[in-house]
């Protein structure tokens, strides 16, 4: 299939399908005519910054973003430098690979601590060490906002409006946020926040992937392919286009009976859900610049 | 023990002994020191509304509140309608057993919907349907916004910001809000918004337990004992106590260990961790003005 017509925006997150390798995930893409692919560091790591691009590029594909930076909550001085220092080596990992976006996961709680406001300080604090570097590597960083379920072992940032707080102290060129509808669907602010986001080109990445219930066991694996929950990604979607968003719409899900499943499949099937779900939603005028 | 010193404000919640019968419940209150309980409309139907206040008043024991009302999300008319007249009764009831607030849960998506926006107008138009009754019963209804995790399940009103919107449509003696910390502490805005629901009176309950990680499998009963989970209770229950409210202090904790321990051993620790880790953040003005 090619990446034709509704499709040309659509980008599938690696650990939408963990068990892939780059090259099966390049495969899968490919088969599905799906344009663009967001990428791990963990495969990275394993297949190789060089290798990764020149295989992403030969496929005639695009990298939408890389996960992720982040984990910033921790005081204790070294392991705050060694959180530092990786995430500059992700930034250059993110502009060697081609990404333009750098995903930021705030970090939860430091094990025993209650002080949720000090954790959130010191998050604005550490995204400010590294903005200058991610401007110069013309790598935006994207903070991503988690469902507040997340907020005392994954991340501290619990809102877009919260996110936007923090990125709105630095450039845009240099810091943004993630619109992921699992994140922030819930959210009575949600659509003012796009809004808002729009106004400061500040929307660096929009992520796709539903809420169902019941919620299982391991919180983390929540996630569900479109249309199998409760999100109407029509409303979201719609303000994100109206918000002036451009880029490639990644879908990025976590859940065990998707990493179960043949990877192919699970990508041609994201592409199907994809358009009958989003992009009806995206804007045409964006697709036809494209 | 009395209920004397930084216990005078402790009120334990019903469904913290979720095994208790009305006279173990207040036996169990007497027993630890403990001046006031929060009761369950479920109780209530099986023990009778007016022997309960008796047990309640024999005992020199105060209600706190009445849980709960609400459910207000299904549009079908005999469905809202039947949800009406159960409100009207819970209002009555609320009344007769000596409870001056009514605990609502708005409810979730109505099943197979994905209209979250207009589930949270129905609760506002059913909200207003009821406030006359209410303030003619001398009940003040309460908005508890759930924790968003609730959201497609149990309860569209997702924050204290979201839920002061709809009180503000109505006076203050007909509507409040529940402060309800395991549902709000992740909330960046709400110190903000506990401010805000101070200068309008909109304060009408305040309940505390923890947030433990992991959230367990049963997503409703990951709730804990205060101390035992991720929340700090001083900057949260000073706000509280800053904004003006005087009232009772609910323990109300969903948590499978819990309900099967000794209801008074729970009752007794309850206190314990009320006056090591709540009271000493409570005005001590308003505890010698009681």
């Amino acid at each position: 299939m090619s990446a034709t017509g509704t499709a040309r925006r659509l980008s599938i997150n690696q650990w939408t399908v963990r068990r892939a390798s780059i090259p099966e995930l390049v495969s899968a893409a490919v088969g599905a005519g799906v344009p663009a692919v967001g990428l791990w560091r963990e495969a990275l790591a394993e297949f190789g910054v060089a290798d990764t691009a020149r295989a992403v590029v030969d496929a005639g594909l695009r990298v939408s973003s890389l996960c992720r930076g982040g984990f910033f909550t921790d005081p204790e001085p070294r392991a705050a430098r060694a959180a530092h220092d990786g995430n500059l080596r992700a930034i250059e990992e993110a502009h060697d690979v081609g990404a333009p976006v750098l995903v930021l996961v705030a970090g939860g709680l430091p094990a025993g601590s209650r002080d949720l406001a000090g954790a959130r300080e010191r998050v604005r604090d550490a995204i400010g060490a590294i903005a200058d570097a991610a401007a110069a590597a013309q790598v935006v960083l994207a903070i991503e906002p988690l469902h507040p379920m997340y907020v005392a072992d994954r991340a501290v940032v619990s809102t877009l409006g919260q996110a936007l707080d923090i990125a709105e102290q630095f450039p845009a060129d240099a810091v943004g946020v993630v619109v992921d509808t699992f994140h922030v669907w819930w959210d009575p602010e949600v659509l003012a926040q796009i809004a808002r986001a729009g106004r400061g080109g500040r929307i660096a990445s929009y992520q796709v992937c539903d809420f169902p219930t019941p919620i299982p066991a391991d919180v983390l694996l929540a996630r569900g392919m479109m249309g199998d929950g409760h999100i109407d990604f029509g409303p979201l979607t719609s303000a994100v286009s109206a918000a002036g968003y451009r880029g490639d719409v990644e879908v990025e899900i976590f859940n065990q009976d998707i990493w179960d499943a043949d990877p192919s499949g699970v990508v041609r099937l994201a592409r199907e859900r994809f358009e009958a779900l989003v992009a009806p939603f995206l804007d045409p005028a964006a697709e036809d610049a494209r």
